[in-house]
């Protein structure tokens, strides 16, 4: 019954389209983009269900998003648009691109309005869209630091002056609303400053460039979402680099903005980890539109860069806190790690790109690798807290908090965490993908038109069984795309009780493919045994050390898990099989793995900093057992040491 | 008849002094420091033979002198001051420090001229001197950026200004050239300058505080060499932080410059590593004349903080390029190190003193370590070209630049190796110390004036055996202590061919106290066997890695030594033993190592960043020859890979 009923909600919105197209679009709208293979689905087409991610969701809603609120207002953040409007009477608030942390905020509300209407949260918005717009020029210019004595500084710092950031993140904040709710006034305010650039800036007019790349990925979302090719146009142009010159760029500056210089002309990462990850986000949505084989290629090497030698086991990006930068191939340190949760979520959104053009398992490996440490690990359970930097080890400093000037990472989170049915599923023109496991019901259509309703029950990362309930409208014959993580060494898929006949193949996608009935069922069953994972010894700082992963979760060594007066540095791990527990009742229930380890017999830290090798004794150490946390939920206590990657004591001979 | 010479020459120094204070002046002057357990020499005392510096000290005088003047000339930093008599018209060019730069190279010829005479020298030094002196204001001031449009910033940007700096390196120059020719001039406009300082700032004056600090020891010196108590109290000033609030100094100001805030208050080291050394330099010149407990507590926790955590195995100090800083405990990659050349000086330096004050081994073990490693690697075996960071580990960048906008270190490399001989001996009431090992004559006298030579005779650190005449200028009882490095592990002394009763003790003096006789012979033999160190497992970067050394020498793998096609990075020490060859014709004449090693099978760089450690399987790799050269003469061909830390294979289990 309930089934029908989904089927139902199915063709309803299918029904509803015609008349309000904005509803039809989802994170991206890639309907029209003959580039992309699969095409993603409206966020309100997917109900999640309860588990994992649904306390975090409910949190989003009822704490992170209303408690920033107040802290954009008491920091004067929206005060500088009011403050134009003569509306305060207060002087401007915060580094220059604070206008771009109230957008990304209005675009988590215009997410979640998505999943769930609030007549309140919709009037505050409405407020807060007043507020914005009323400090717009009649030109478009719309920008709260670059006025006053500061008017004649506008585009003559483009560098560091972030305008062009600030309105990708008000156009995309313009396009979420507009989805949630068909209101275009705050995307029309987008638009109008759209336009403004496209029509004062350009090969044959003035010269421009993303000082912080995301203005290119925002022109081709606004291209998407009305039509007007000059916006994908104006996207190509940034991409281009071809007013390098005029701009005088310096070296430094292309390398550290990751900009500036033809993106195809790009070998490698390098600079502001959160500006490449989004330069190479907006470079895959260009190919989605036009399919240029020189981006693509580009896209494909510099992936590999990324893959090889420049990505944490978090999906975290960005070694160095000098510059917030991607280091050299296989610097990746621990404890000095920057792994920016921006550089994350840039991370989760390009690989979403990169799998939208291709239907490959590997950029959703990556998609979820990210999205469920990196990304997860941004946000504190209670949701009023936040990590800017994501380090993989740290000796107990305070590392999360509830504003920072440069609040950039809080409300991406947050918008991160209000899109997410978005992107549980997809289609393409043979059927329908499933990308993330997590209990929900999706009601949308096949390419062709079909009515479709997927209901997805599972306990997911923490148990190993997904079923889906696969009801079209009618009878048909088209394909079920089921994931297959690469972590799943040993996968198994029915399908209405019978093995599927084809093996499912670990990092690729399970095509099933047959007449489907409504109430079909597949039943998935993946691989959750405790995994080891080594890095490869050029990664300096892990020689030696495993990290302990189940599932998509990366897990953790926290202080107060351990037992007796070892610190956990002093913490190895012995020969041994995992146990999982599931504790409702630690850090909003979470399954913890004990393993056997070993203790120093005496503390390092008391030991030489050099010493002979031929001194190198075997010495018994302490027996031990080890207890590991999910990655993301760590720091949710008292300040104490965490470390993901530990040394096997098994790796290093004993004598 | 050599030896009866050298105590001739001795006798005839002492002769002369009281009319010439300064020709017994050393590179400290400690005769009258009551907290000095050792006095050093005068650099005029000790006349450095063949050997193992004679070649760099040579270059040092012949190129790197004369090359280095002829840029600050070329980039204008003599010309700063000329602008200012208006003897030249042009604008003022460098950083706000640059007038430092010049002074440091006076001090390196105030002390080459220590050395060895030339009149042509002196000449340009006089010069020189002329043309800085020229720019002195009648007040005192001299300072070539706070000038003109600037002078209302006098005093008022302490943080950054570096006033107080180059005051502290125009009396070091000062006191220099004194202490070579007698030759007042530039002294006594230092302390023109010193006097503007005392007499201006203080705890009833207006505040002061050293954003480098610097001026501490150069204060210090200057109350050693004039005997004016107000020099001495003024550093005691400045260590002592009171200060801080009427300076408003944040606690990132205080952090970073390791100034600003009660030395004595200091646990541990941090921000910037070249600050934190020269502050730790001028408190213990500080102690050494004031014997202040604190003090001296505060810099034996420092010493234990820094060698127990921070240092490379090279001498280097300074982990991040980010603030030049210090890092974290055992935060030491390598690839990533700064290791700013002046930092290692600095260490070096700071060593020298705490050796002055204690007589303990110690100490002297990392003046050793500093100097022949971190120290030396700094300026290219030519003298042309200079490292400002000296990594570890290196993908082959070009690290060697002749010229560097903040070109601090190639004068500070300059005047270490002019004034090389005054650390190698010093005395103390019980006799005579031999700190560094190297052909010399020492001509000077025992503390209770009786003259002394001693010839030594070494082809050290390539070659094992030292051998020392003894000839005071008559027979007398006192101790000759021999220092006997940390990593001598056996070690054999005799006197006049028979063996000295007492045991040699690995990182102690040996004190040979017997009534010594002219012509007296003592021969130490040294355990130059190569070693294998590793390092405490909390240095994360050196994890199942060696180094390897010999002597007071570190060495490294670089790609051109090595066999084959395999990258240096791809090579692990296997199991074997070393055979050592000294190669006359590379590198300036090098021992070179050659061990066992092994190539791994597949280059790493092809394999995943991540893996299942279960998948980790035994391959047999290639066996092959690996050739090590003396870290000091790194990046002196073609650039190319370099790595002070090897994996050793044996580290791990091969299954």
């Amino acid at each position: 019954m309930k089934i029908i009923l989904s089927a139902l909600i199915g063709i309803a919105v299918v029904a509803q389209s015609a008349d309000a197209p904005w509803r039809d679009q989802g994170v991206l709208f890639l309907k029209r983009s003959p580039y992309a293979r699969l095409k993603d689905v409206p966020v309100r087409a997917v109900t999640m269900g309860d588990g994992f991610w649904a306390a975090r969701r409910r949190v989003n809603v009822e704490r992170s998003i209303p408690t920033l609120l107040e802290l954009l207002e008491s920091n004067g953040i929206v005060d500088n648009f009011r403050r134009l409007s003569g509306r305060k009477q207060v002087a401007r608030r915060g580094p220059l691109y604070t206008d771009s942390d109230l957008y990304k905020w209005m675009e988590a509300v215009g997410f979640a309005l998505q999943s769930r209407d609030d007549p309140a949260l919709r009037a505050t918005m409405d407020r807060l869209i007043d507020d914005v717009l009323s400090a717009q020029e009649p030109s478009g210019y719309l920008n709260t630091y670059f006025v006053e004595e500061k008017k004649p500084l506008r585009f003559t710092e483009l560098v560091r002056s972030h305008e062009e950031y600030c309105l990708g993140h008000l156009l995309q904040a313009g396009i979420a609303y507009y989805r949630a709710t068909g209101n275009r006034r705050l995307l029309d305010g987008g638009i109008r400053m759209a336009d403004y650039f496209v029509e004062n800036f350009g090969p044959a007019k003035r010269p421009m460039f993303t000082g912080h790349p995301e203005l290119e990925l925002a022109m081709v979302e606004l291209y998407r979402t009305t039509g007007e090719r000059k916006y994908l146009d104006f996207a190509g142009y940034l991409l281009s680099g071809v007013d390098r010159e005029r701009l005088k760029l310096s070296d430094r500056d292309v390398r550290y903005t990751f900009s500036g210089a033809p993106f195809t002309s790009r070998k490698a990462f390098e600079g502001h980890a959160v500006r490449a990850m989004y330069a190479a986000s907006g470079a895959t949505d260009y190919y989605l539109e036009t399919g240029d084989a020189a981006y693509r290629e580009t896209l494909d090497r510099l992936w590999r860069d990324l893959t090889q030698g420049k990505m944490y086991v978090t999906g975290g990006v960005g070694s160095r806190s000098d510059g917030e930068a991607i280091g050299e191939p296989y610097e990746l340190p621990n404890a000095q790690a920057y792994g920016e949760s921006c550089a994350a979520i840039g991370n989760m959104i390009w690989n979403w790109r990169m799998l939208m053009a291709s239907g490959e398992g590997r950029f959703a490996d990556i998609v979820e690798r990210a999205l469920y440490n990196g990304v997860n690990s941004g946000m504190s359970l209670d949701g009023t807290l936040y990590c800017y930097r994501n380090p993989l080890e740290s000796t107990g400093e305070k590392i999360r908090n509830e504003w920072y000037d440069t609040t950039c990472c809080p409300p991406n989170l947050e918008r991160v965490l209000a899109s997410l049915p978005g992107y549980a599923y997809s289609t393409s023109d043979r059927g329908v993908w499933v990308h993330l496991y997590h209990s929900s019901d999706l009601a949308w259509r096949l390419e062709d038109g079909t009515g479709l309703a997927i209901q997805q029950r599972t306990e997911y990362p923490w148990k190993d069984a997904i079923d889906l309930t696969i009801t079209p409208a009618s009878a048909k014959e088209f394909s079920v795309f089921v994931r297959i993580p690469a972590w799943s060494a040993q996968s198994s898929v029915e399908v209405n009780g019978k093995p599927w006949e084809a093996a499912a193949r670990a990092g690729e996608y399970l095509e099933l493919r047959r007449r489907w009935a409504p109430g079909d069922r597949v039943h998935l069953r993946l691989d959750l045994q405790p995994r080891l994972t080594v890095s490869n010894p050029l990664v300096r700082e892990n020689a030696g050390r495993v990290a302990v992963e189940r599932g998509p979760l990366v897990y953790c060594l926290e202080q107060a898990d351990q037992p007796g007066e070892h610190t956990i540095f002093d913490l190895s791990l012995a020969p041994g099989t995992f146990q999982s527990e599931f504790k409702a009742d630690l850090l909003g229930g979470v399954t913890v793995l004990r393993h056997a380890g070993v203790a120093s017999p005496r503390p390092l830290a008391t030991q030489p900093l050099y010493s002979p090798a031929a001194l190198r004794q075997p010495e018994a150490g302490t027996p031990v057992t080890l207890t590991f946390i999910p990655y993301y939920a760590w720091a949710n206590r008292e300040p104490q040491a965490m470390a993901v990657w530990v040394p096997d004591a098994s790796a290093f001979r004993t004598n």
